[in-house]
């Protein structure tokens, strides 16, 4: 066994012990890989990370993603063996309610867990953001004898992310961006939930990873050569530019009776194979969740390692500090999440004078305005730099150096055509901790990227989706690109911030709370057409969420709009008013950050007694919160000229201010008339 | 030039003036790809492909799908040139409102156009369901000197589909398949919307489709070597075994004095640019739209070609007719889209007394069933097999017959952990025409599909997404996987039918409808957990999409609910009951059908006169179009055994009790109380 003992493999034993008494507790979980991975994992753990369980948020520690998040037992184990906040009870309480260790990784609840995984694919994008993220870091704040950033990424993935397209997306970007900082670890071991991986995935795997430029290995005994999984590592590190990947082939399941069957993959084991698994190792088979003291030892020595590295890296960023005040100020506030001071003076704002823009500029113009005040802020696109408008005017782009386009320390990321993972990048670089991520594409193509979005607002990753083109007011492009659903979509989303601004202040209110929002992802949606700027419009009523955009004293109805729509809604009050009927204005850019007003100033904005009608042209899904009735697009759109598209479908002051008379006749007789907002009782949140 | 002449080369300038007289004729679209591509295009059409431009819908046609939609301009050429129902003035309207030619090819709008492409990598995945269609048909209906199907699968791509996640699943699936039948172009043209690909796309393509299995070749000369460009597509026409790609170097905006850069991508030619395309090609500076005689004549020719073959395959047919008289009654069937006559008999029925099943359980029953009457469905699943319960116990899996696991006729899908590509695979099954592809995954991960399902619904297609652990009652995977939004997104997505059965009775009516619905998708929420089969459910009841599941005379309150909540709001019934309070019990299994029942019927489910309450453990948006207040989970769930977690949330018949009491107290004062499905106006559909 050259370096290791047989204290080792009583720790890889005991990793597995505790997997298999884990999901058998719960009666429930995924033993099998924890069990085929307990060796790579006590190698990578023990032999090359540093790490401080003290101190998970130690910002130089080396990062571990368990994209196969499913075998979330093996990482809890580690958590626990080598003292982070994980106990004997948390393990106990696997997969229960309440509990810090649920059935797939969550960062938010965890500590020492860097990224939520579970839905595949996932984790294997969001290393590469984290890998990206140190290659920047590194660049922007490492000096000569202070290399503050030096971290590795690692991660474990499986068959089933090497199946999703979100990993081969992220893989293809890591190769082009020569990311020597990342090592993963393929657990070649042949079996996914339909059993072998024969009847769906046959592909060369490694040959497919040289194709996108990574350094391959095969260590074909995962199972038991320790020897040889240091070696392949120790290899990857050496390879400086380009990332690794290690196949490593390993028996499912190691120790069961079904070892090596889909039998392992999702299913507990049974008693009797539970007794012979613990006998196999030399456990006692009548004891649950054992750790002999040794390999307590031996990891709780590795932590002090850990701990004493971080003390070290403690001591240099002081005196970094006395060489690079600036630098050492600059990164002290990223890693407490607040922006600079005063950074919001940087803002645009706008009169009502001021021309007619698209918010998509608008964007631009906040980006280009800040950029120098907020250094984390790293923007780019999906390969639609030029109509996303995501890109300030002197921006260098993120690329390896030796390319001659780019530096490590730019700012302006090219994600390619890569929606998804683009998404789950950023997810890597909100998560690294001195990045906030932007990166722009197509809104209706944000659902290309839902499986990522969906774990950004699960992990309070704060991240901005610059989401151009934002409805039929696209044009010509048409229903392929129209949304519809989209917004309903994301709205209907936990803790996601969707914005949908109807000029200048609105969108630089919008990027003011998507900054200032420490834990939440928000979705910029802006149109690709011109916008006025609005009378009532200022950034303090826009930072509310909605507000009163034109009010009118005995008013029989309220419009409530977003985005391109207030305008019309403020045309359609003139027409109305030739009509005898008097209208007032609501503009409600962010249904997330207006929920979470007081009530009374709720109220005053869609008041009581008048009936309201909403008018946004998709989807009305969601709008009867806000109104008595509705008025959108619930079905696809057309391809046209956008003005044309808008009148096809009677988005004109005329069809707004018909349905508005219709909505004040059918409302005249119901007393008493409630504000939509006013409910009989509280939701659960 | 070897095989071809002056007219040739006329031909394909033909289409490149017609691109670039479109797009400045609509001031939007995208000239590049169509100049690049003119040549294979005329190549692929002329030379290799059989159709017939007078029926579209001929069987054995071969397909052509352009991934890279956005050059549509390329395809409205070919198809107006050819004959199909495209004229010079559908070309003169390209990209204006209500014409058949929007800004991205859409299948149902379109004669000769076959699937929806447009957004990045979904027309390549089609193709590959194309193709997977061919291979089982033909291995189902063709006989000994009856070659019914033999047709190819065609599909141009370019870097934007290579960088997508979902080609790269479907190339994968499409490798293991062994499908020689599928032959792509990819037009290696070095730019995407950000310019040069050498920014974010620099990985060995071909290396890596050799990874997936495919055969490959270059050629060099995508803009002027038609024999070597005909030579390829000859040898991957030999390629029996391996799906093939053809990776074409092309100039994109050939002839333009910006060609080979971006600024020919995504913009018209610019006034004087027009005029010296049109002089270094031979055309008339001045005129637009011109088509030489010669080549009308020349693609005529080839049309009459295909109609002459289909004319011989019609008369193959009949003779197969007298020779296989039940499987021409067959093929004759599907291809009306019909269903066979009586199949719904096979449907299961339960009683109130059968015992609580799982719905994923209930839908296996539907498909163990009906897979013998109704044999142009083909189930599958995205590696979730035992999980989705999608798999009929005799069921044989679509596989090359080499691999010893399955047979072309096989009706058993092995996706892999791959949900777009399915989703997208599954939109090529359908729109093959004889074929009806269920597939199954869980619901949360219908949403790494969400660009494809979109295109379903968009396209009129017939599937069905088999979506099983539906909520947080799946319990122990917790919030990573437990959807909250996903129902409201589908549900907002126009043309798609989302279906939540409460039992037996409401499972076999959601297979009902959604394999009737000859032009719509549908989503099949399923639980994991087991339920009670209820008193008032009927097939008949579930078609309507909701109906009253419990009456009650004078009653107080509306429970509205779906899925597994409805047996909790009949619980519910009792505890008001204790307190006074009478509540009768709605069960909405799918909106999208229950929308379309005559207002009297739904004023009926949900009368004027008393409040009604939504009842449903996920996000509550939109449920305000069915109910005054909404009890459901606007946060993320809990990982736990699932009647904790219900607990936790109070979704209890207490917990829904306490909530009527509040809204039966609240609405006790407003009169007239209207039915929240009475409204002001009728939406625009």
């Amino acid at each position: 066994m050259g370096n290791y003992t047989d204290l080792d493999v009583k720790a890889i034993n005991t990793i597995r012990t505790l997997a298999v008494d884990a999901t058998a507790q719960a009666n429930s979980g995924h033993p099998g890989a924890p069990m085929g991975m307990a060796p790579v994992a006590h190698v990578l753990f023990n032999k090359f990370m540093t790490f401080n369980p003290k101190n998970p948020e130690w910002l130089n520690r080396d990062r571990f993603v368990l994209s196969n998040g499913h075998g979330c037992m093996l990482q809890y184990a580690l958590l626990h063996l080598f003292g982070y906040g994980v106990s004997m009870d948390d393990l106990k309480n696997f997969r229960q309610i309440d509990s810090i260790t649920p059935g797939h990784p969550e960062a938010h609840d965890t500590p020492g867990i860097e990224v939520t995984t579970g839905p595949l694919g996932q984790g294997f994008a969001n290393a590469v953001g984290l890998a990206i993220a140190e290659r920047h870091s590194s660049a922007v704040f490492n000096k000569p004898g202070y290399e503050l950033f030096n971290n590795y990424t690692y991660a474990f993935f499986g068959d089933g992310c090497a199946m999703e397209g979100i990993a081969s997306e992220a893989a293809s970007m890591a190769g082009h961006l020569q990311l020597g900082n990342l090592i993963m670890i393929y657990d070649d071991n042949h079996i996914s939930i339909d059993g072998d991986i024969k009847c769906a995935f046959t592909e060369d795997v490694m040959k497919r990873f040289e194709a996108y430029g990574w350094h391959t290995q095969h260590v074909a005994d995962g199972d038991s050569d320790l020897d040889g999984i240091e070696a392949a590592i120790k290899k990857a590190q050496e390879v400086k530019d380009k990332p690794s990947v290690i196949k490593l082939t390993t028996t499912i399941g190691f120790g069961s009776k079904l070892q090596g069957t889909g039998g392992v993959h999702g299913n507990p084991l049974k008693a009797d194979d539970i007794k012979s698994v613990k006998e196999k190792f030399g456990f006692d088979p009548e004891k649950t969740f054992v750790v002999p003291q040794e390999v307590y030892d031996q990891y709780h020595k590795h932590a002090a390692e850990g701990a004493a590295a971080e003390q070290e890296w403690n001591q240099l960023f002081e005196k970094y500090g006395t060489e690079f005040p600036d630098l050492h100020k600059d990164l002290v506030r990223r890693r407490s999440r607040d922006l600079p001071e005063g950074w919001e003076k940087s803002l645009p704002t706008y009169k009502p004078t001021d021309s007619a823009i698209a918010s998509r500029k608008l964007s631009e113009a906040v980006l280009e305005a800040i950029h120098d005040v907020v250094p984390e802020l790293i923007s780019g696109s999906a390969d639609l730099t030029g109509s996303n408008n995501t890109r300030w005017k002197k921006a260098v782009d993120f690329q390896p150096p030796n390319l001659g386009i780019g530096e490590w320390s730019g700012r302006y990321m090219r994600y390619g055509v890569r929606e998804h993972a683009m998404a789950a990048v950023m997810n890597g670089l909100s998560a690294y901790g001195t990045i906030i991520p932007a990166g722009g594409t197509f809104l209706n193509f944000v659902s290309y990227a839902a499986g990522a979005v969906r774990l950004s607002a699960l992990s309070h990753q704060r991240l901005i989706h610059v989401a151009t083109h934002d409805s039929i007011g696209l044009g010509e492009d048409g229903p392929t690109h129209q949304p519809i659903e989209t917004l309903a979509h994301f709205r209907a989303l936990p803790n996601c911030m969707v914005w949908r601004p109807a000029d200048g202040n609105e969108t630089s209110a919008a990027y003011y709370m998507a900054l200032t929002s420490k834990g939440t992802p928000s979705i910029l949606a802006l149109t690709r057409q011109n916008l006025p700027q609005l009378e009532g419009s200022t950034l303090e009523n826009g930072i509310k969420g909605g507000y009163t955009a034109l009010e009118k004293e005995g008013a029989d109805i309220t419009l409530v709009s977003t985005g391109s729509e207030v305008s019309l809604c403020l045309e359609a009050v003139k027409t109305l008013e030739e009509q005898g009927l008097k209208a007032r204005v609501v503009s409600l850019p962010c249904w997330e950050v207006f929920d979470a007003q007081p009530k009374e100033y709720k109220l005053k904005v869609i008041p009581d007694g008048i009936p309201s009608l909403s008018v946004e042209v998709m989807s009305t899904m969601g709008w009867e919160k806000y109104s008595h009735e509705q008025f959108g697009l619930n079905r696809f759109g057309a391809s046209g000229p956008y003005k044309e598209v808008y009148k096809k479908f009677e988005f004109t002051p005329e069809g707004i201010a018909k349905r508005a008379k219709l909505t004040v006749d059918f409302y005249k007789d119901v007393k008493p008339l409630r504000s939509p907002l006013n409910r009989a009782f509280q939701q659960l949140i």
